[in-house]
């Protein structure tokens, strides 16, 4: 199971520091900001009876939507309880000796190869580069490498990695026959088209994974998905339990993906959001400031303290991140949130700020 | 995956024989014919919005609940997004080289089995029998074994093995090294405490698994737990993916398990409906029919007929258990439904054989 290091535990810290649940406000897990979409709502209502049968064992039906939503054929989709059940079975199918894994990402890769108990190489991403993936870890591809994973944009730096290199990539991994995974997660936040799924029927090596959890604000529903040739599908399917999505997230998803209006709303607000934090949060002299591409940011403190702690005494939560590796204290992963959240906490961090300068 | 061969896949025979699934009336599927709880129904409404935040990963609070209904410690249970995916996480924590099972019995032993490529020895349960396990079971347990499942009662016999000779057993295994996993799933609607949970902390070499889904009709919202050491925990815990129990079903299942009403009523209800079938079922000649425990009852046609394909001709549709080891096409297993929906089978079973015997 995953350390307590992830975003999305305010019940637990509020616990743990005596907090009030409710009054958080948590910048620490990537969800869209606009909520779950009402159509997914009512249609969950709608079919609450639904709760009374067993799924279709087959989930013919949702796996035709997230097919047209991709624009795939049924027969290259693995369904998963969440991006991470999907990504753990995956590991078991693929079962690496060795994997390839970028330092900082997000940090279940990691989890899902030890619980294989497979070996890892990482592929540092330097601050000096802003943590973009540099055409050297081709050096880093060879055959004792069996697996290799990209986030794409990466979590939690936001950088983006192009088509073009991705490819490079790929050829040649082909050639030292490893799997390339790409993280696609937060892909739909995006404006353009930079996904590979396109790929999957070129690149025998390529497998995708999706979770709908973060652009749909679905985390509590559990539906994430692989895209890969059927070979590998049907090997990772003979290893996984039978009807692991649950009724409500497979009616939750066929409704999800249908509903273009808060699709193309979600695209726009997350667009002019971002902006606004990102040009917010730069002018604030004690932070570093990546430019993000999605729906997080990642900041550098640049002096000596707690952020997460000052920021938690006023109900704000963000993600520390000094468990990912390559990465330390002194970062920290910010969501984008809704205008009025997001302007709260650039005036708690300004405050924050200037009473410590006012201390020194 | 589990093959189609499980009941509870109306959907599925509905589009393969072009039957409408609304109108088919499923005995495949041992669900509770009350239906969910009404209180389940309301408190997922009134918590829908937790959908679009990430579960608790600690999952403190459904421990609690769970911990309360069964009367344990927390510290004891392990969760599953289903009965199925704790069982097959409990499979590759053990990872067992041998594992014992009854032939007949659920095929999702074997299944979780032959993920982690592990062999399997067979304990045949003979007709001759009424199905029941011997004492000659300890003969076949050694240190050979590593793992050993019951079914209790068993599906799809309904024969309940006693504690008595359960701890026998245990006892047996607990020389040899072996692991003993006995699955309670069906043994909510038994009004006397069959349960071997009390014995968890006498035997570590215990598992107990439980689906929630039969007894408070839950099959959609998928939940399921272990009960077993807190180092089998661990282990299992290590290999697991995080967030693997979606927020309704935690709703749901801290709201079903402290409805006392509904769980009085659902015992009475089997109780009587199941005594009704079973003693109307018994009055057709042409069928052998097995004393049932709980809310499913097994036949054996004594003549050379697809009870199913006849059934499914009046949208009837129950479980054919040819794809049982042990078993074949002779067999049937038949859920206890509400008293309409059971005058409706009997009246459908009488009219088939009339037919038949017409025909002759």
């Amino acid at each position: 199971m995953a350390s307590f290091g992830h975003g999305g535990n305010a019940k637990v810290i509020s616990r743990e520091n005596k907090l009030q649940y409710e009054k958080i406000i948590d910048f620490s897990a990537n969800i869209n900001p606009l909520g779950a979409p009402t159509s997914v709502k009512k249609a969950i209502i709608d079919g609450l009876d639904e709760i009374e049968k067993y799924p279709d064992i087959t989930y013919f039906e949702l796996k035709d939507s997230i097919g047209e939503y991709e624009n795939i054929n049924i027969d290259n989709i693995i369904l998963g309880n969440g991006a991470a059940e999907v990504l753990f079975n995956i590991v078991k199918g693929i079962n690496p000796k060795k994997s390839l894994i970028l330092a900082p990402t997000f940090s279940e890769y990691e989890e899902a190869v030890r619980a294989v108990n497979g070996d890892i190489i990482y592929y540092e991403l330097k601050e000096e580069n802003n943590f973009c993936i540099q055409e050297d870890i081709l050096e880093h591809i060879d055959d004792k490498i069996d697996l290799m994973f990209i986030c794409n944009p990466n979590n939690p730096t936001g950088v983006i990695t192009s088509k073009d290199l991705l490819e490079k990539i790929l050829i040649k991994a082909q050639e030292n026959n490893v799997i390339l995974l790409i993280d696609e997660s937060f892909l739909d936040f995006m404006e353009e088209d930079l996904s590979m799924i396109s790929y999957i029927n070129k690149y025998e090596n390529l497998v995708i994974i999706k979770s709908l959890t973060k652009f749909f604000a679905l985390p509590g529903i559990r539906i994430g998905y692989a895209i890969c040739n059927s070979l590998l599908k049907e090997k990772v399917e003979m290893i996984s339990p039978a009807w692991n999505i649950n009724i409500l997230a497979e009616i939750a998803t066929k409704v999800a993906v249908k509903d273009d209006n808060y699709i193309t709303e979600s695209i726009k607000f997350i667009k002019n959001e971002k902006e606004y934090l990102f040009n917010e949060l730069r002018q604030i002299k004690e932070l570093k400031v990546f430019k993000p591409s999605v729906n997080f940011i990642l900041l550098k403190n640049l002096r000596n303290m707690d952020l997460k702690n000052e920021l938690l005494k006023n109900n704000i939560l963000i993600r520390s991140c000094h468990n990912y590796e390559g990465l330390n204290n002194d970062f920290y992963r910010v969501a984008v949130r809704n205008h009025a959240e997001n302007i709260m906490i650039i005036q708690n961090l300004k405050n924050i700020f200037e009473e410590y300068v006012n201390k020194e």
